[in-house]
C-alpha cells in the first residue's frame, strides 16, 4: 500500500466506493465521474503506479484483470454489445491517479478511438 | 490462424506491415490509419477474436503484451511522457478487426477519455 494513494484507500475501505467485483488481488468499482453509462475501474489491490511498473510476476495478474473485465461486462449486461478497455499511462496518456487501473467503458456505442 | 483474418495474414507476412516488435507469441506494427503521432497495434500471433475469448492459459500472454507496450513506448521515445492503451471489444467498443489487439497511442497529450 502507498499511504497517499486514493485507490489504496479504496482497496482498504478507508474511502467508500461502489464495488462491482472483488477477489484477493483485484478490485473493481464504479467511476465517480462516469463518461459512459457503464464506467468501471479495475485495479490491482497492490500498489503498482503505472502499467510500465509491472514485472514478470505481474503478467498473470494483468491477464486475469482482463478476464475480470469480461465477467463485469456480463454482469452489467454489456457483454454481447461490447465495451472498451482503456489504460492511461502518465501525463500524455491522461493518467490522473498513479495506481494502475483499467477503465471499462460501455452501455452505448463508443464509436472510434 | 483464421483464414480470413487480416491480422493473421499480417502475422504470416502475407500482408506487409511496418513491424516495430516481434517475438514468438506477439507482433506489433504501425496502424495504417493512425489517430496519434504514435499509433501501434499489439497483437497475439495466435488468433483470439476478442478480449473475452481469452482463457486462463492466455493470462501470462496478455500481461506480457502490456510489458511489450512499455518497451515499444521506450523505443518510440514516448515512455516518459506516457501513452494510452485501448482495447475495443465488439460493436459498442468499436472493434473492427476480430483478432485481439491493443492500440498503443502517444506522441501528444491525449487528454481525457
Amino acid at each position: 500500500m502507498s499511504e497517499d494513494c486514493l485507490f489504496c484507500k479504496i482497496v482498504n475501505k478507508e474511502i467508500p466506493s461502489t464495488i462491482v467485483y472483488e477477489d484477493e488481488d483485484i478490485l473493481a468499482f464504479k467511476d465517480i465521474n462516469p463518461v459512459a453509462p457503464v464506467h468501471i475501474l479495475i485495479i490491482p489491490k497492490k500498489h503498482i503506479p503505472t502499467i510500465t511498473d509491472i514485472t514478470d510476476d505481474d503478467f498473470e495478474l494483468i491477464g486475469r484483470m482482463h478476464a475480470v473485465a469480461g465477467k463485469i461486462a456480463r454482469d452489467a449486461g454489456i457483454f454481447e454489445d461490447g465495451f472498451r478497455l482503456v489504460n492511461n499511462c502518465r501525463s500524455h496518456g491522461g493518467q490522473v491517479i498513479y495506481h494502475l487501473h483499467f477503465h471499462l467503458l460501455g452501455g452505448k456505442n463508443l464509436g472510434g478511438i
